[in-house]
Formats: C-alpha cells, structure tokens, sequence
C-alpha cells in the first residue's frame, strides 16, 4: 500500500477544510491508503517535503476541522509553470520518495491547472503510479461545469445574512442614506448577486456587464426619490466598458498577473457624492472576513463539501482515475439533491464562469427568479458546532503552526 | 389605567430589540399599563405621535424580535436640548393626549441625558404623573456605572470571532503578512480589546492612550521578525497625543459635535508601508457589521438584554420610580452571575468609561489576565434562533416600515 497526500491551494473559504476532512474519513472507512499526508502549503511545501499525518485523526478532530475556516494545511500561491520542468521533476521525486500515489489538490481554476498539468506530465513522460485529483472550492463560484463550487455556498450565507443586517442598520434614521455593501468577486458577480437572497438588494452591480455610470446614478436616484434610502451591492471586480475598473485607482498585479482589487464601494460612494444626488453614503467592504466567516456555514454546504472529499477518495481506487475534478452536479427536480461526478481537470482550468446575464434585471434591478431558484437550497441549515468555554467556535490549531 | 410607551435611540445593536421584548413581555405577565406603545424613530417619531402597538405580540413575534438586530423600532438622532422648551412642552402635551404615564427609553450617554432632561423639566414645573425610564445600551460599552452595557458582548463576540478567522485566513501564505482589522470605538477601546478574546491579536492599538508612532512600528516589526507575520487591532478613535485623530484625514462632525471617523486601519497601513517595514498590509474595517450582526448574539447578552427590559417595566410600578437607568451589576463570586440595580440618569449621561488602563499591557501587547477574566463570561452561549426557508434567520420587518 501507498500514501495519499492531500493539499490545499488558492484563497481560503469557510469550509475548504471540511474537504481534506471528508479524504481522511474515508480512508479510515476503506484504508485503501496506508498513510494519509497533509501537505503544507500546498504545491511550495510538498516541494519541501513539508507533510503532516493524518490517518489517525480521531472522529471530534474531524468534526472540528470542518468548522475551522480557511486553509488549516496552509496554503500557495505557487503555480506549476509547464516550462518549469525542474518543478515537475521535483514533485514528482517527492512522491516517488515519500510512497505517494495520489494527490488530492484543492483549490480553484488555477489549482485544476496544476491538476491538469502534472497528469499532462505523467502522461507524456510515461511516468506510471501516480494520481492527481482535483477538489474545486471556491467562494467566487466562477468554476466551468459544476452547479456550484464548495464554498461559495457558506460566503453567500454570510453576505446575505450581513445584507439584510445592514440594511436594518441603514434605514433607522428618518434621513436620506445610501448604504454600499462591497463584496468579493474579480470576474463573476456570484457572491454580489447572492445578496439578493436578502429581499432587500435595491441596485445590484456586477462584473459581467460594463459599468453605465449614468444608468447607476438613475437607478440610485429613482430608489432615493421613493423611499429615501438604497442599499447598494457591488463586485469588487466591477469594469467600465472600455475594460477600466472602478476601483482602478487602487489596482495592480498579483504574482499571476489577475488585478488586485478593492475599493469599488468606495468609487461608487464618491460617484453618488459628486452627482449631488445624495450628500450621505456608508461604505462597508466585507473583505477577508466573507470568505473566512465559519460561524455562519452553510450546512449544506459543509456536508457537500465534506462528501466531495469522500468521493474523490472512493474514485482513487482506479488507478487510471488522474487529472480528474470531482464536483457536486444539481439533481433536476421539486426538491434539492445533489450527486457527484467527475470531469477532466482541464476543463476547469483556467476558464471562469460568469453569473449568467439572463439572470440579471435591467437597470441594475438584482435577479430574476430562476437565479433566486437558484440560491434558494444552498445557503440551507446550521451545523451543530462546538464552542469553547468563552463562547468562540472551537477550531483545529493550524497544521502549518505545529 | 394608563399606558407605557418605548423607543429606541442612537446607534443599533444586535440585541436592542431584546429590551423591547422584556418590557412587552413584562407587561403581559403583569399588566400595570393597558397598551405598550412603540415609539417609531425615538423623541423624533414622538414628537410626531408616530406609534405602534405591542401590547399584544405573540410568543412567537417576541422570540423572532429577540434575535432581530438593529433598532427595530427606529432610532434617531436627535437630542432634546435643554434650551429648546418648546420640545418638552410638545413631548409632555404628547404623553399627556395618549395618556402615556411612562417612556423606557433605550440609548447610550445620549439617551441616558434624554432621560435625566425630561425627568428634570417635570420635576422644576411641578410636572406629576410621568416617568422616564433609561434602558442603557451601546456596543461601545462605555456607559459609567454598569459592569457592562447590553449589545456590547454581541458585538464583541463578532469582533473575535472574525478576528480569529481572519487571522487563519492571513496566515495560510508563506508570505509575509500583515493583517490590520479595524473596530468601532470612538473614545473608548473596549470592542478593540475583546478581540483579544481570541487568543491571536499581536498588537492592539487603542483610543485610552496617546499613539505613539515609533513605538507602533517597532511593536511590528518585532512580531514580523519572529513570525513574519502580525495580526494588529486598532479602534477607530486613536489619537495622537496632540489629540489629533489617526484618521484625521476623513473626520468630521456629526450632528452631536463627536467626530466621525474611519480610517484608522488605513493610516496605520500607510504607516507600516512607509516605513518599509513590510511591503504588504491588508485592512478590514468591519464597520457596521459589528454592531448588527445577530447571526452571532452572544446568549448571555440576549438574555440580559432581555431582563433589563423586564426589570425596568417592573420597577415603573413604583410612580416614584423615575430619571432612573436600570443597569448590570456582576455579582462577585466564581461562577458569573449578574443582578440589575437602578441608579440617576444623570450618573451615565454625557460621561465616558474608558478601557481602564491598567488593563492594557504595554508596547501594544494586549490585555491583561483581569482583561481576561472580565471578557470571559460575556460571550458565552448561542441563542437558539430560528431560521426561514432559504436558511436566513427570522428576523421581525421594521416596524418603521409597516
């Protein structure tokens, strides 16, 4: 018998953790590996030979790892280049030295691509043994084939949830107030449009269509003249139609090239000042905090994401089973089901899916109700978690602290 | 028999509501007034005998406004000033047409000099038959005499919580990172300080003491050298020791003369960036979230908030019973109990309690055990809270809206 590794890349989510939980468990169900490695920091510390065990995990520490948010293992931003062979050879003399057949990555497009290029890689050398599984998460829900990504789920619990809350906070006072809530996402408007669920989203921005300022400042206008206050939901990743961001005074690279944003709120609150339709406007850019929130996980999608982990472990039982995604595919159906499957790595890597334009009302009026169909299953139940004795959810100290 | 009325005031909280609850419940089980009005928008919405009436509100109702954040009766700004007496006549000619013998007044220092005004005019115009009631709160847990002011633990609890998971979250990378998480406070530190309820806060910058650049920097830089990493809380409020505000490059005056702010968590970034420290820091304000966020509600808090409300309504059976706030004391002892007692209005209004000092441990190197030990308790437990069927909490419409 072999080892298997399980790693975690990208940015953090409420309940990547509950994932490499959902690998462990089922090899203690069918120990078809004798040893399950956690790696730390993804791909930059397997390249280290930094691992952790965790065959052994007892069943209170499993159930704590799900409720601990972001990347327990440590995470990477380290990204496999195909023309960086000797990152290629390394890992896989790594593998080779540590009895390691197969690879659980999670991660996001970016992650898939590293999925993808080291079965590419295998496959091309002839190297026979190994196996690379994909484990998508993302709270941007901008991944190609799957109904939705793990994670995205529990961000939009909470962006919904902080919607509703601060638009209560927004509307006591009998003045005029507008009220700008900034949520994550660079390309696709998922967990803006997810604070729809809320009921109280009156103008909704997303990255999918170019920014009409003056449309906005109608739309803003109309909400203010009725009622005297808006509440305002923006995409960090918001574009003028000539590709510019709103937030472009504040934007530069990141090591792979994306746009490092934030501050779209900010620019919309100064648009509105300017346009003198309103002399008040309260930013709140939700930040790190959105993706990071496991008090508020969705349990559906602690559960999903925990079983991803299972099935991805069940499937490596085949040894061809390499450079494939595991993902969660909706049931069709009155009530809301899911089954799992699995694609090429490579279809996911590197594409973005958007949130569909059909979806959207004109005059950045929020979603339709096939989008609100959409939501409705997902943010579903509380898990029962355990808390310490001052009241804080207990939470697995980090591997890569140990 | 005549009837009670109450109101909210100042900024919300996640358990305001709960007051209002206690007093409507008291009242069912013991009907000294005949209608218990709401008070829609405070003295603002009185003024304008804008009322609602809940006298009698379910079971149901009441349980769903205990876990409904904000003001749901709407809040106000506006300040009875001494020297305005055609508002108190109005309020009395008010209170005198509807037959409303007692207000319960929910507010922080403000409200509380609402309170002791009002009680105050009738006293010196011989004024009989009316009764002003002080129910504190804040989130700023600066009220003099109280152990602690309901709403504060709620959004302490948030505060550390999101402190511990952001933390998680900036840690993940191999990377140098610093994170900065941005509370409210305006003069005083103690929701800055509960973020050291978490465990992981390495530098705490708070408004009781005079800021002092140097020492700030080389409090960084310390953690960075040792663990490349450092994980700062700063309260919105800190000055330099000429009292200029950290912020002061956004601050102006609110309609009390206080000065609002923002910023702080950027001018310390700007701070750390020039001074090369580190080539990265990343801010979270968390803004409004903090003090609305009832996903979170610290049990403890609720339920105080809860029986405040019901001591106060009770207490009023006394007509003598009147300029009084009804407040928290802890009981000494091991194991946390609290009882509410009474004192004068007067005693809170327009008074500041600051984090004490000797609490703070120097070089912005957190709390003190007594910190601790005083912090320990109020967080505790997790309402039982119920949930609609996309899986947000329940929470009561506005009754400022219907």
């Amino acid at each position: 018998m072999a080892k298997c590794l399980v790693a975690q890349s990208g940015g953090p989510t409420s309940v990547i953790n509950a994932t490499v939980a959902g690998v462990v468990k089922a090899n203690q169900l069918n120990p078809i590996y004798d040893t399950v490695l956690g790696g730390i920091h993804g791909i930059e510390g397997i390249l280290n030979e930094q691992f952790v065990d965790l065959t052994h995990m007892s069943e209170e520490e499993n159930q704590i790892l799900r409720q601990t948010p972001s990347s327990a293992l440590g995470s990477c931003r380290y990204k496999l280049k195909r023309e960086n062979v000797a990152d290629f050879k390394r890992l896989f003399e790594v593998m080779e030295k540590h009895d390691i057949r197969t690879l659980f990555y999670t991660g996001g497009n970016d992650s898939m691509d590293t999925v993808a290029a080291l079965d590419e890689y295998a496959k091309a050398n002839n190297i026979e043994g190994f196996q690379f599984v994909g484990c998508p998460k993302t709270v941007d829900n901008d991944l190609m084939v799957m109904d939705h990504a793990p994670g995205f789920a529990s961000a939009a619990k909470f962006i919904a949830t902080t919607a509703y809350q601060t638009w209560m906070d927004s509307t006591v006072y009998t003045r005029q107030d507008v009220f700008i809530l900034e949520t994550m996402g660079r390309d696709a408007g998922w967990l803006a449009a997810s604070a729809c669920v809320s009921g109280i989203v009156d103008v909704l921005v997303l990255p999918e269509l170019p920014f009409d300022k003056e449309a906005f400042l109608a739309a803003v206008k109309k909400q203010l003249d009725a009622k005297n206050k808006c509440y305002v939901v923006v995409s960090e990743g918001v574009r003028y139609a000539d590709g510019t961001y709103l937030a472009a005074g504040e934007s530069k690279n990141d090591t792979f090239g994306h746009a490092v944003l934030g501050g779209a709120g900010n620019a919309l609150k100064e648009l509105i000042l300017d346009s003198g339709i309103s002399e008040r406007a309260k930013v709140q850019d939700l930040s790190n905090a959105q993706r990071s929130h496991a008090s508020e996980q969705s349990k559906v999608d602690v559960e999903e994401s925990f079983k991803l982990g299972m099935s991805a472990h069940m499937r490596s039982v085949d040894p061809k089973f390499s450079g494939q995604t595991v993902y969660v595919r909706r049931v069709e159906g009155d009530t809301y089901d899911v089954e799992f499957d699995a694609t090429a790595s490579s279809n996911i890597a590197n594409h973005v899916r958007n949130f569909p334009q059909e979806w959207v009302l004109p005059n950045f009026a929020g979603i339709t109700e096939e989008a609100h169909a959409y939501f409705a299953p997902l943010l579903v139940g509380r898990p029962d978690i355990k808390f310490d004795e001052k009241g804080l959810p207990l939470q697995v100290k980090p591997y890569y602290m140990r």
